[in-house]
C-alpha cells in the first residue's frame, strides 16, 4: 500500500477554535506518549496505571492500544512488515489528531521497527507537536517467563508467525526520550518518573 | 481492500478509565455529527461555527474533515467507490475513538453512499455510541453555483473524475436525525437548531 499523497485538490481547513484554545479549556498540553517494548514488556500495565492518576488529577487523556486499534480502524491489517509499517503510520495520524484535540495519547504498540517509529516523530514535529518516546525495556528471557497471553509458547511452537523477539526482529530506541526497566522497577516508580517528566514538559501541572 | 478481520491473537483491553468517566470530568457526553451533502452544500461552514459555539460552552468539540483526514491518515486513498468506502469506515473507526474519549465529533464529508453512512451507524450502535445524522441539503444548482473551490467547474470540464453530482452519484439519507435546508436557512438557525437537539439528547448542558 502506497503512502503517497493520492487525492489533489484537497487543502487543510482551519477552524476558529485553535489546539491552544483546546489546551487552555482542558488545562494541558496534548501529546503523544508513545510506549515500545516487547510483547509482555509492561506498556499496557504502565499506560493503565498512568491513565489513571492523569484522570484522579483532571487530565483528559485516551489510550490507544495495539490489540484495541487491531480490532477496529486496522481491522484490515496483518503482522506482514508492510502491513505493521501501514499500522504504525495510521495510529501516528490518529495520535496527532488527539493531540490537535489536546488530548494525552497513551499509545501502547510493539512498534518494533525503528524507521516506522521515527515517522512517527517527524509527523508530530512538522506539526510542532510533543512526541515522548517510551522504551519499556525488559530482557526477552523475562518477557518469555511472564507470557502473560501465551503468545511466546505459540510463537515458539510456530503457530504465530512474524512474532517479535522470535521469528520477527525488535529494533529498541536509540534516543527515547525515556527508558523504563520493568524488570527493575515497580509500576508506582514508573508512573512517578512519567508525571515528572510530564510535568517538567508542561503537559500537565503540577499536582 | 477487506474489512475481515485479519489480526487473530487480540482481545479487547479495558482501562480502569471508563467512558463515562471521561465524560463526567468533560461535562459532556461523546457523541457523532455526521455532516453529509453535497460538496459547496455548507457542511464545514456549519461544523466550524457549532465547534465555535460549543467551545464558548466550555464543550470540547473536535472536528473531522475531508479534506483534513485525506492529507493525513487517508492519504492513501483515492475516489473509486472501494476507496470512498475505506475512507468512511476508517472516519467511522475514528470517530468511535473520539466518542470513547468523550469528545463530540463534528465530521463533514460529502460521504455519498448510503451503505457507507449505515456502516458508521451501526458501529457507533453496537458500541452504545449516539451518531447523528445531519443532511446539509441544497439543490445541486445552488451548491454548482456557490462552487466555493471552483471544483465544479473543473469536474464539468473533466478535469475531476469521479466528482459527486457530476459524475459520481450521491445518495441522500432517507432518515437522518435532522435535515439543514442551507439555501433557506442562515447559519445562526442552522447552528441554534443543531445545539437544541444536542442539549435534548443529553449530549451538552443546557445554556
Amino acid at each position: 500500500m502506497t503512502t503517497q499523497q493520492v487525492a489533489t485538490n484537497v487543502t487543510w481547513h482551519d477552524g476558529e477554535v485553535t489546539r491552544a484554545d483546546r489546551g487552555q479549556l482542558l488545562k494541558q498540553k496534548g501529546a503523544t506518549i508513545w510506549f515500545t517494548g516487547l510483547s509482555g514488556s509492561g506498556k499496557s500495565t504502565v499506560a493503565v496505571a498512568l491513565e489513571k492518576v492523569l484522570h484522579q488529577r483532571g487530565h483528559l487523556a485516551y489510550r490507544l492500544d495495539g490489540d484495541n486499534i487491531r480490532l477496529g480502524i486496522n481491522k484490515n491489517l496483518g503482522f506482514s512488515a508492510e502491513d505493521r509499517t501501514e499500522n504504525i503510520r495510521r495510529i501516528g495520524e490518529i495520535a496527532k489528531l488527539f493531540v490537535d484535540t489536546s488530548v494525552i495519547v497513551l499509545s501502547s504498540f510493539v512498534s518494533p521497527y525503528r524507521a516506522d517509529r521515527d515517522v512517527v516523530r517527524a509527523l508530530h514535529a512538522e506539526a510542532g507537536m510533543d512526541f515522548i518516546e517510551v522504551y519499556v525495556e525488559v530482557p526477552l528471557e523475562e518477557a518469555e517467563k511472564r507470557d502473560p497471553k501465551g503468545l511466546y509458547k505459540k510463537a515458539r511452537a510456530g503457530l504465530i508467525k512474524n512474532f517479535t523477539g522470535i521469528s520477527d526482529p525488535y529494533e529498541a530506541p536509540e534516543a527515547a526520550e525515556l527508558v523504563l526497566h520493568t524488570a527493575e522497577m515497580t509500576l508506582e516508580a514508573e508512573v512517578e518518573t512519567l508525571l515528572k517528566m510530564l510535568t517538567e514538559r508542561g503537559i500537565v501541572h503540577a499536582a
